[in-house]
């Protein structure tokens, strides 16, 4: 089986937003065994799409399309779609009460605009994809061969119904079933990893293993072809064991998003908390990890300390420490670390301080010197890293936050400090 | 001229990336005036990329390509476009000098791969676009009819690219020159905006007013289409005036990125510094502040209290304070400015407390309650906002951060405190 994307929406050609639903649908079809070969964007005009219908249905036999569902007059991609491959729409009176519902419940609106009818309309006979996350259903069938798949545009919805519902209709149609595992690496770089794991990489082709770089980070992924999971899971553990052997204590997680989800998982695990004296990534690693729903739990506060005189009064760094040995240097990192402990009241503190960018700091140290202090109960240490590589400053500042939660990491496995 | 897009590489289509390039070209062949109808995305497969190109070439008159120009035996652009538009490659001695100053001077290696040869092989005849940001240059064509431009596919190599060197080429072919200018709105939706400025937009042509949602705000693009500068900032200014007149204090910012963008160059001007207490934003106002080059003239910090003994210990909230009001409430998030302002020595301070969610506070109040604290030498202020309408926990973030930069924005104008 093989997929082309078909996106629809002028704001896309004009650049208002990227096309996110693309990445997000080709992740999900590599992981159950669909190839896409084509993705294609065109705008809000049935001509056009007409156009990329029919040169897709003579290249893919999977067209799924995102966007155009909407209640307004240029949401035209059902239409268009019905044209193309001679099927008349529907009215179907369950989808109707379905919206009126998510008006009056959700958006506790009593006046359903009347545009809102067309969004029941359906093609004849097709499945439905039905939408609780909003107004706009989707919806699946089959025509000469070519299993064609609408989903709305907006992301959230696009990946609800791509995960509920889009993703079990193809499920269907794949009767190879494929399951991986995807570990994460941070400390060595893709190609590093790639040499490390080279004899493994080249050795078959089912379980696969393939490498990909992430910012600051690699991701591999583990792949197999097997009737049932279970069967998957012997080819691939075994595999996951020798890469694990291989790279060792880099890997800091399976199936996991962040350094910090591992973070906060280990903290829960052990009951610990944690805080963060952050200067050049001025609040970074605070937003980072709140960004986790259930942070609470283990996060107590921070404090960016983004001049000298906050690291005096709001953490008590020493001033002739700053003095002697300026703001970004060994010193300034285990004082802000010891002191963000002690006014948070937490297990563990972070700190980082160092140059960011666009310019060197008043003692000239180079862009991307950057210096990562650890307070725990068992003492306080300190790590310079260099970051001149960084192509930015925010890249900078990714890659220092990176570098924090990583040492916390460390610390809560025992193998620093 | 009408535009196509063709971006190359498979880890697009595994959805490794998104196709940010193309929305970056996109708007930026808007804002000189050439309509991009199509974007396609093919694999590294010279035969599928050959497909694309024929039908391309067919409803297009310019064809910008991405990616596919690296060093490696997959990176086959420019030999397919060779092939399809019937030009050979020539070797460019000046380019691979070029390259290899990249690899000593840039990337301090002495071991040039041999594979970066071909990077320096261009089409006959063509327009170099030399790229002083990595190894692969681009290069523009005209064959038939139709331009072609080869840009390389790591977004910030095509940004450079594109902003330095094929937009001169472009904006040669267009005889059209378009400016623009654009408003940044916060505290009014997009329905509204267009209802107040509806007779404004269907005036006329030349200019245009459009309307574009961005999260929790609205950008307006004002549009003119004129033989100099000059003459379209005489059809612009009267207008932009008159939108300002319609929608007032609303508009905080022409042409600039973001509402924090505004906040620091207010406080610039007026000498003035900034701090924040973050407890649900957990750090955002802060990164979003130092996300800003030049942040450190006006940030001097801010406290993370995620906790209420954070709230204590760090900003001096009283603890009966919150033992009476609850954490979430107007009481808590004054004082939390107040304290702020003390302890970190600024002229402002902007306070956060809130539920961002999943679950609801232990006094239970509904997710997306925030209330927003300001503290200046003129006393102290708070707002209660609604923001239960938010999507999810980063969405409400990202708005009580918005809300937050706005309170500043407007204490600095004088509107409020």
């Amino acid at each position: 089986m093989n997929a082309e994307l078909i996106a629809v929406g002028t704001e896309l050609l004009l650049g208002n937003i990227a096309n996110t639903d693309a990445q997000m649908l080709s992740e999900g079809l590599s992981t159950i065994g669909i190839n896409v070969y084509y993705h294609t964007v065109v705008g809000d005009n049935p001509q056009r799409l007409r156009e990329a219908l029919d040169i897709a249905r003579k290249r893919a036999n999977i067209i799924i399309t995102t966007g155009g569902l909407g209640p307004t007059y240029d949401d035209l991609t059902k239409q268009t779609i019905c044209e193309t491959f001679g099927l008349p729409l529907e009215f179907h009176e369950d989808i109707w009460e379905d919206i009126c519902a998510y008006f009056t419940k959700r958006m506790k609106r009593e006046d359903i605009p009347e545009g809102n009818k067309q969004q029941a309309m359906l093609p004849v006979g097709c499945t439905v994809l039905d939408n609780p996350v909003g107004t706009a259903p989707g919806c699946a069938f089959e025509k000469d061969g070519i299993h064609v798949l609408m989903l709305p545009g907006p992301p959230f919805e696009c990946r609800y119904l791509f995960e509920n519902r889009a993703k079990a209709y193809l499920e269907k149609l794949t009767h190879e079933k494929i399951y991986s595992h995807e570990l994460r690496i941070f400390g060595m770089g893709e190609s590093h990893v790639e040499q490390a794991l080279h004899e493994i990489m080249v050795r078959g082709t089912n379980p696969t293993l393939a490498p990909y770089a992430k910012t600051g980070e690699v991701m591999l992924r583990a792949t197999a072809k097997a009737p049932t999971e279970g069967e998957a899971e012997a080819l691939l553990r075994p595999l996951i064991d020798e890469v694990r052997q291989v790279l060792g204590d880099v890997i800091y997680g399976e199936d996991v998003d962040s350094l910090e989800e591992v973070v906060l998982a280990l903290l829960k695990e052990r009951n610990m908390t944690l805080s963060a004296a952050e200067s050049c990534t001025g609040g970074l690693i605070a937003k980072r990890f709140t960004d986790l729903p259930g942070a609470s739990a283990a996060f107590r506060g921070g404090v960016v300390s983004y001049t000298s005189e906050v690291k005096e009064s709001a953490l008590g760094v020493p001033h002739e420490l700053i003095e002697e040995h300026g703001a970004v240097s060994e010193a300034v990192a285990c004082a802000m670390a010891e002191g963000c402990r002690r006014v948070c009241g937490s297990d563990i503190a972070v700190s980082v301080t160092g140059v960011a960018g666009p310019e060197r700091d008043e003692r000239d140290h180079p862009v991307g010197t950057v210096f990562i202090g650890l307070a725990t109960k068992h003492g306080t240490i300190c790590r310079q890293i260099d970051l001149s590589r960084g192509r930015s400053r925010g890249h900078i500042r990714t890659l220092a936050a990176h570098h924090a939660f990583d040492i916390v990491r460390r610390s809560l496995l025992h193998t620093v400090l």
